[in-house]
C-alpha cells in the first residue's frame, strides 16, 4: 500500500470521529494547539531556518523569503489564528430547513461535514495551520500538500498540531501532510477520488490550473481576480479617486486588488487627470486604449492582452465605454468571476451593474479590497472561491460544510 | 473556429440575457414549448422512427428500445413536464441573506443562474426536454450532448424548443444540441471550462466515471446508488419487509432501489424467512454472508464484491451485524452516499443511524424509493448528487443556481 493511499485511509477514518466531535472538545483542542505552537517556538524556527537556508541556497528571491520566513511573532500570529476560529460559531449540525410531505414523511436538512478536504497551496507556512484550523473546526479531516520550499517548517507544524489532538485524546490524522514533495505525487494525490471529498487549491494562478485540469476530485476553485471598478458620468470623482487609490495600492499582490478601471468617456477628460495625480504617489502604471491615451501623455498603449491580466503590480488597465452597458460587456468579457465595482450616484445604473455584472461580489461605491473572510464578518477563510458551484466570494466555515437529508417516516413506501 | 467553440460562444452569449428574463417571459416560453411539441407530434415521431429502425438493425436489445420509443402519449408527458416547470417558482434574483457591517457596507447575498450548464446524457430522448425546461425557467443556457442512439429524436425536439423561443422573441441559443456524435467531440466539450459553468452527466456508471475522470468543468456527479436498510433488533418486522419489498422491487432499474440489507443478528432467524417469502413473489435472488447463509438454504453465498454491487436487477445482498456501530461502518464504507434507511422502534438507535451514516439522504423506517425530486416536493429534478459539493440529494431548480453578493457602499475604502 503506498503511503498516500494510507493516508486515505486514516483520513477517511478521523472524518467518522470528527463529525460526532462536541464544539467544546474541538475548542479546547484549538487552545491546545494554539499554546503549543507558541510553547515550541524554537523547534518550529529552527526547522524554518532550513528551509530558509535552502532558499537562499536556491536563490530564491527576497520576496519569497520573507513569506517562507518565519519568526516569534509570525508563530504568535498562527496560534492567534487558532484561537479566532475557536471563537466562531460551530457550522455542523444546524439545521437548515425542516419540511413535511403529505404521506408524513418528516424531512430536515442538516449541515453536515464534508469529510475528508485536501488543500494544495504554495510557500507560506502559516497555511499549514490555517486550513487545520477552518478544516478542523467544521469537522472535516484534511489532508495537505504544501510546497517543498517550506517543507521542514510544514512538518514541524503539523507535528505541534498532531500532538495537540494526541493530548485531546483526538484522532491526530485529523491532520496529515504529504511530505513527499515529488511532482508525481501531488498528481496522484488529484486522483484520490475515493478518499478526498474535495480539493482546495490555494495559490498562484498555475497551481490552481494544474489542479482544475488534473483532478479528479471535486475541486473548489479560488483566488485569480482580475477585478475592474467602472467610474460612470454619475459618479463622485473625488470618491472614484480614492476607491481606485485603495482598491489598486493598498496591496498589490492580493486577489482582490483592482487590476482595470473602465470609464465612461464622458468624464474621462475630467477624471483621468485627477486620477493619475494620486496614482503617481505609487508610481502606478497606467495602460489604455487609445481613448485613453488622448487624455493623458503618460497613459501607456493597452494591448488586448492587458484587458485580461492579472498584474498583481503596480499597473492599471484604462478602457473608455460609451455607457454602463458597454462596461458589463467588457467586464464579463474579461472578469474571472472575484470581484468588481461601480462608482456612480446613479441609482439606475447601479442597480443594473449589480444584477448583471457576473461576479462572486459586485459592489457599488466601495473598494474591491472588501471581498475577504474577515472583512464579510465570517470570521476567517479558507479563500475565495471564483466558480459557481458550492460556494462564491469568501469561503467561512460554513462553506466548509455540505448538508444531508435526514428523513423520518412511519413505514412509507412508495405507490 | 470550430462548432464547439461557437456553440460555447453563443451559449455566454445567451446566458447575459437569461438571467435577465422575467418569470412571466419564461412561462410563456415554456406553454408555447409545450404547445408545439404536441402539435408538431408527427415531425418527433418521424424522427424518431429513424432512430428506433437503426437501433433494431444494430441489435439494440428490446428494453433499451423501449427508452429510446416516443409516441403521441410519450410526447404529451414530455410536453406536461414542462408545464409542471412552468408553474413552479422562479429561484432566480431572491435574497437569501442580508447584513450590515460595522463600516457600513451593506451585504445582499442573491440567488442567480449558474451560467451554462452543460449535460451529457444517454438515450432517453425525454431528457432532452426536462433538461432544457429545468435549466431554462432557472435562468440557465444549456449545452446537450445526448446518445448517439437518440439523434434524430433529440435534433427533432430541440428543432422545437428553438422555434418556440423563437416564438417569444428569446435568444434560442439558451439550447444547443452537440450534433456531432463523435466521442472525441464529447470529451472536447468536457474540456469547455471558459464556456461552460458546470457539467452534469447523466445515464449509468460507466458514462458518469468518464465525465468525472475526463471533465474540467466542475461536475455534479449524479446517480449512483448502492442502497443499504438496515433492520435492526428493535424492528418492526412486518414494516421491515413491506419497506424492503417496496424499495427493492417496485421499480429495479432506479438509482434509489435498495441494494443491499444490513441485518442484526439477533432477528436473522426471524426475519430472514419472512422477507425470502414476501420475495419470492418477484424472484428476488439473495445473496448473503456466511451467518445470513445458515438461516435460509435459498441464500446464495455472498463475495466480497457483492457488498460493493449497484445490481439494478432481482437481487439483494444480505450483510449480518451485531450492532447499530457495525452496520453503519459497514454501509459507510460500501454507499455511494446516497440513500440509506433505518428499521428500528428505538430511538437513540435511529438518532445514531441519521446522525452518523453518511449518504445524502438518511431515512428512519421509510423505503429509500422517496429520494427524489417530486417526492421531496421539489417539483421536478435534474438529477441526484452523490457528492459532497453545492448540492447533495435531489436537485431541483434552486440547486441549478448559485449566488452572488452585492455590496453596497458610499466610498468604503480598506484601512
Amino acid at each position: 500500500m503506498s503511503d498516500l493511499i494510507q493516508m486515505g485511509e486514516q483520513a477517511v477514518a478521523a472524518k467518522y470521529k470528527l463529525q460526532c466531535l462536541s464544539t467544546e472538545l474541538k475548542n479546547q483542542a484549538l487552545q491546545v494547539a494554539a499554546d503549543l505552537l507558541v510553547e515550541r517556538a524554537n523547534y518550529i524556527l529552527d526547522e524554518n531556518a532550513k528551509d530558509i537556508q535552502r532558499g537562499k541556497e536556491n536563490g530564491m528571491p527576497e520576496g519569497l523569503l520573507d513569506r517562507l520566513k518565519l519568526t516569534k511573532d509570525r508563530i504568535d500570529g498562527i496560534a492567534e489564528g487558532l484561537l479566532q476560529v475557536k471563537a466562531l460559531p460551530d457550522p455542523v449540525g444546524k439545521v437548515l430547513e425542516t419540511f413535511e410531505r403529505p404521506n408524513g414523511l418528516y424531512i430536515e436538512k442538516v449541515s453536515v461535514p464534508m469529510g475528508v478536504i485536501g488543500i494544495i497551496y504554495e510557500s507560506r507556512p502559516n497555511v499549514t495551520a490555517d486550513a487545520f484550523g477552518l478544516c478542523f473546526k467544521s469537522g472535516n479531516a484534511v489532508i495537505l500538500k504544501g510546497g517543498s520550499d517550506a517543507i521542514c517548517s510544514n512538518i514541524a507544524i503539523v507535528t505541534v498540531l498532531r500532538d495537540a489532538l494526541k493530548q485531546c485524546e483526538i484522532d491526530e490524522n485529523a491532520v496529515q501532510l504529504i511530505e513527499d514533495t515529488d511532482r508525481a505525487v501531488t498528481k496522484e494525490f488529484m486522483k484520490m477520488k475515493e478518499y478526498v471529498n474535495v480539493l482546495i487549491p490555494r495559490g498562484g494562478a498555475g497551481l490552481i490550473r494544474s489542479v482544475v485540469e488534473n483532478s479528479s476530485i471535486p475541486v473548489i476553485e479560488t483566488g485569480t481576480g482580475n477585478c475592474h471598478i467602472y467610474v460612470d458620468k454619475d459618479a463622485d470623482l473625488e470618491m472614484a479617486v480614492t476607491i481606485i487609490f485603495n482598491a489598486k495600492t493598498q496591496r498589490i499582490g492580493v486577489c482582490n486588488a483592482c487590476e482595470s478601471l473602465v470609464i465612461h468617456e464622458a468624464i474621462k477628460d475630467r477624471f483621468l487627470p485627477m486620477l493619475a495625480k494620486k496614482l503617481s504617489e505609487k508610481n502606478v502604471e497606467m495602460r489604455g486604449d487609445k481613448e485613453a491615451c488622448d487624455v493623458l501623455d503618460s497613459m501607456v498603449p493597452a494591448t488586448e492582452e492587458d484587458f485580461g491580466k492579472e498584474y498583481l503590480d503596480y499597473i492599471l488597465s484604462v478602457k473608455t465605454v460609451k455607457n454602463v452597458e458597454e462596461a458589463i460587456t467588457h467586464i464579463n468579457r474579461y472578469n474571472t468571476g472575484h470581484s468588481e465595482s461601480v462608482i456612480t450616484e446613479n441609482k439606475a445604473v447601479a442597480d443594473q451593474f449589480l444584477a448583471q455584472v457576473d461576479a462572486a461580489c459586485v459592489y457599488v461605491n466601495a473598494s474591491t479590497r472588501f471581498t475577504d473572510g474577515f472583512e464579510f464578518g465570517f470570521g476567517a477563510e479558507i479563500g475565495i472561491s471564483t466558480q459557481m458551484l458550492h460556494a462564491r466570494g469568501p469561503m467561512g466555515l460554513r462553506e466548509l460544510n455540505t448538508y444531508k437529508y435526514t428523513i423520518r417516516g412511519n413505514g412509507q413506501v412508495r405507490g
